[in-house]
């Protein structure tokens, strides 16, 4: 039994190993079951999906690796919960995720149950280097998909016209914030991407030498106020302002403010359900195109994923993320760093670093077949776990997606 | 507590009313909650908003006309669970019915009884002929939906590669099926349609005159193993004996067989989950286009409505109904009449009778606006309660439905 | 050369063949090759796809069956310009008949004139009763790709915001039409369709008893000043008024008057150009939603085809054919009888009768294989030629479909 | 007349107009009105379009600027063929555009003939700085044009199942391509983009400082003999050689080679018309995906952007133009340097440079606004215009573009 376990000793591997998969359990607690089946977009995925998918890839990874002769629990859940590795088999298509109701939510708590167990086992038994960092990107993926499984619920409660909530409203304290502030940062010639000891995914790296001018980025984050200036000033309005895509898709889809605004823009859904927007909190929500045509409208840009990363590796790594509990950025006055509360959107597609290799096997699935048509956002949100983010950390997204906590940093060129 | 009224002595009205309320309940006691919220496809409903929504049905064209003052259990069931009643108010996109997680299927328990009280406490109360009448749509609206909700949740089930079963599996009796029959009708000028005492559609009526020439009907349904002849004859690839929508459809959606068969034929889908297909049972869940192209390849035709109906009147309303609880077609020797098994597709066009007048009113919504581009079936199936048919009764769909238990009867003109 | 032949004396089926086939070519006279290379809707063709395929219809048809080692013209004439013959071979896909440039306009009227030859050649050398029966059909054939062309065309010049013009526009003299009226028609046992000794289609046959409640049917058609009314009185904005399909329709479309119609109800498109409408003209360019809803807010209905058939046949079969010249309905009180200026809706779906047979052979698909979701309409209009119209004719089109000059004529039950 | 000016002695603006523009008109002379008024794809335009857009570039830009109450040829030619400038006015909508049969093909020619005599005039008349700028934009737009028109008539023929030519065949001087091999560039830091003293687009600047690290480029591109290899090794059925999009992209379009390879990979479709593939001979007409996979299979990668244009800035500007007419890539041995035969796809997703400013007004419009989701590519094709390309010159389509001359040219980083 896990609970058992957990009471044990255990190696800071394991310990680690169960810290991680009971937070993903925890943030289930206040779903129903009904809730966790449910896929309410095909970019979302079912709460319980996202438990059995991260349970799955132990089973993948490190069982049928280092156990000889593994059995799987289910012969057909590698079918029913490999994301897209194509080099493990065939996937059950991604669109019909919501309409497996069979095997329950019960069953798949049994399934990460044993799964644990037999983890847990294994690394007591022939602990390795290799077997622990793979268990490092299980763990770090599983992560991953604890700010997804909190969006993508988000996303599903939202279109419920009774509003509602996956937990208490958290009210920020709310303090004035004064006009944005520029810092000021020297170009030349410097470093990028991962090389240090710890764990770093395989698009941070390898690191290595950029060119960058001198500029300016933002001291805080654009607020719904400061987005309201610019809906008001016409902001969906006006072709001039927007990439040829963007206003397209802003016509398209009918796009007049950030997802989850109601009320022309006096009110929001929140984790907290329905409630009042706060003029002084940060926008979120919002896509790569509505970030570039705000950047535009007031007069700046947004920043290059090097210029975010040399502002940041000179800041500790804090701010408000999902161990906060709050689950939405908060007012501006509160934010001092560069971390947390959203991502933010910035100007580079997603591409690999001069030298990339991906991981051999499987694995090397896992970031750099996605290098395509999607930018990169730094930071990490209110949703992402503390321990899981850093100053090289890349995350990505399509240009119209609007679904994660995405936000704006406005940057300049150095005057 | 309906539990504790089921047991005091009702009165006529109401025991139906409570015994068809809980054979609904009971359809759903081998589901759970997560196979009740979920919706398959857009044209089926969850089992949840089954529940719900015919409640509803009391809800608006029973309590809230008899009762002043009804206040609705909740103010946005009717937004949420009116299906297509445009005079009562907008409808939740039917589409995303399996969004709602909540209210909860537990919640919609609670829903019904309390309907249900409120509903045994009027017929108490206030017995009226008008109440009766509504009440008795409403049952059979009911009924209705008792059929929809078990071709939903098969169709819920089947999209499951685990192939979950809603019961056991159930083997009818095999029996040699000879050659089918053609019984002879004479033809001339006959009435058509309800005008009896108890209960009917309106698009059931007014009863009408219609010359028909003499026909043949055949004494059987079309069995499996006759429509794999004629798939192995390369029924799916001759176009000459499709209408043309009808190979534009199988062309577009790739259909090589009927719904529901699998390997090539050899095997199927049923509520009991996968099984070998018995060549004497009968063919099943087959478009418009299907059957119409079967009968054109066996050189027969489908029957109109009217020759089914002038042939139906002339036997008893017995045959393989839900309340067998087999809920499949069995093979073929054991179907001595026209009714039950499956609906069997006419050739008639679904349209009002001479002088069909809708009811006044949002319950005129019910049947006379969807007379378009759908045809009539005829019969009754192994999902409908014996009690729900009759020789004049008309279920329709279009042409290109395949998740109800559709069949074939051949006709052919009189030699 | 054609030319030549037309000024010798020529049998009868030679004449009436030269003046069909003119008749077509003088139809074109107004348009450029790039007018008649385009093809504006999947729905619509191209002036010069017409002109071929009404021509590969005597070649396959006539030419490859009683001209023994018949060379075609062109090889791929058959795949390019077979409509839809699944028993003659493949089809050059319908919605890309607008990207066939070559063989250009002039190619393909060097085609007509060599097919035209060898038939005149052909039936001098060797008339026979079935090679006239085939070329009737031919001829009938190409009398309504005619009215096929013109309507086409007439989509095609409306989506040019310029509006250029088919014809110099022809107003019609204006009359007061007054109420209109009711004309009684006793009910009873009665024929319909066709038996008569000269050409009709297959399906207007075989001529079989119907029985007919008395029924009345208005002596007009429904002007543009009614229809106005109708939607002044939110026609459009009513779903009560409306077929649950047809609601769906104009919802999706955005449709909020009938096709062509321009400046709030004020204008419209026509072949002469734009113009003003005239409230007394008949509306034209609905859908079967739209004449079904209107008759239903008028609080009359359609006629079915056999209410329709049945008045008909008691009067000449006269009125404003395309052998006017005016190519639009005539305002009301110009129009006596029952034909000509727009096709009527009727509320009938197509469908076979009684007994009914195809044609043996690919000409078998002329007619029954679009016996499926379709309307029938009645009349002829006015871009029908006269010779072409019959009481029996059948007309049919899906519900949703404007383009074609279809209007309404009201029917009621007998009081 | 245009004509009689093209004699006089100009100016060398005025004689630089007049050849670019009689070009266009050139390219057109073996099309017919009914080539020129189709549009085969949304994304492709008539050639009809193309010669009235580039006639309008000059009647908005230069005419309408420079010339006090210039009225324009007519008031619906700035909707008409205006394609994107929003600044400007509203737009027909662009997948319409093969609708417009009217002005004809005749009349858009004297629009052509109109404008450019009034701009002749205006350059004899009132020379300046300024103008001569706007016209020099206004043709490097019509060159771009040139190569569209090519690349869309290349496209509508080719859906012609007869295959029609727009030129003669014309051969390449066949010869032994040996292993391509490798030449090695120094990495450091350089200065990328333009800032001469001729024409360049805004896109093309500021020039800027960049890292790179030593990088090997291959001296020829890729043929279709090897590319042949690629698919009969399964290239486009493993998953693990293509970004997810790519994979995604082939499924559901069913990509198995090229566009307009034919017959399992032996021919293909050329301007002209249809011949067998010469192994030596450059692939061509392939997305940014198959580029990609493409490489991935061959153990390399595509160069970025900037490794192309320093190793491009080192050589002469020479190759297979549009100017040889040959209009189709040449056999390998025939290529010496990196220009010309066709566009090679780089690794770099189109971004704006460092400190980059639109030009203000519409002309703004121009590139920065695509700046989206396209990727660059590099060096010009056997379409483009010889002295329309340079080394920092920056084409850009969507990975999935097919229809352009677009091939590929390996690169790996150095040993």
């Amino acid at each position: 039994m896990t609970a058992k376990r957990a009471n044990q000793s255990q190696s800071k591997p394991a310990e680690q190993f169960l810290a991680v998969r009971s937070r993903t359990d925890e943030l289930c607690a206040s779903l129903s079951d009904e809730d966790m089946v449910v896929q309410s977009m095909a970019d979302a995925s079912p709460a319980k999906w996202h438990l059995a998918h991260t349970t799955w890839f132990f089973e993948a990874f490190v069982l049928d690796r280092f156990l000889d002769g593994y059995e799987p629990v289910h012969e057909q859940f590698s079918y029913l919960y490999n994301s897209y590795y194509n080099s493990i088999g065939q996937q059950y298509p991604r669109p019909d995720r919501g309409l497996i109701t069979r095997p329950s939510v019960s069953e798949v708590r049994d399934y990460r149950a044993r799964v644990n167990d037999r983890v847990i086992d294994l690394l007591a038994a022939r602990p390795s280097r290799e077997l622990e960092q793979i268990l490092t990107i299980g763990l770090n993926h599983e992560q991953q998909h604890q700010e997804l499984l909190l969006t993508d619920i988000k996303h599903l409660l939202s279109r419920n016209p009774l509003g509602p909530a996956y937990q208490e409203q958290i009210s920020g304290q709310q303090q004035a914030a004064g006009v944005a502030g520029w810092r000021s940062v020297a170009g030349g010639l410097h470093d990028f991407g991962w090389d240090g000891d710890g764990f770093a995914f395989d698009n941070e790296g390898p690191r290595h030498r950029r060119w960058l001018e001198p500029f300016e980025i933002a001291d805080r984050l654009v607020t719904c106020g400061e987005f309201r200036e610019f809906i008001e000033d016409g902001g969906y309005k006006r072709p001039e302002l927007w990439l040829s895509d963007g206003w397209a898709t802003i016509q398209a889809d009918g796009w007049q403010m950030p997802l989850y605004w109601l009320d022309g823009g006096q009110a929001l859904f929140s984790l907290g359900g329905f409630r009042d927007i706060d003029p002084l909190e940060p926008v979120v929500h919002i896509s790569h195109f509505e970030a570039d045509a705000y950047a535009r409208w007031a007069g700046a840009r947004l920043p290059t994923e090097f210029e975010w990363e040399l502002a940041a590796a000179a800041v500790p790594v804090a701010g408000n993320f999902a161990d906060s509990g709050i689950l939405h950025p908060r007012p501006a006055g509160e934010q001092p760093g560069l971390f947390g509360d959203c991502w933010v959107w910035t100007s580079s597609a997603y591409e690999s670093y001069p030298g990339f290799r991906a991981i051999p096997g499987a694995l090397g699935e896992y970031n750099g077949k996605f290098m395509s048509n999607q930018y990169v956002l730094r930071g990490g949100s209110c949703a992402t776990p503390a321990d899981h983010i850093r100053s090289t950390y890349r995350n990505f997204f399509p240009s119209g997606a609007r679904w994660q906590f995405s936000g704006i940093r406005l940057a300049r060129n150095a005057t």
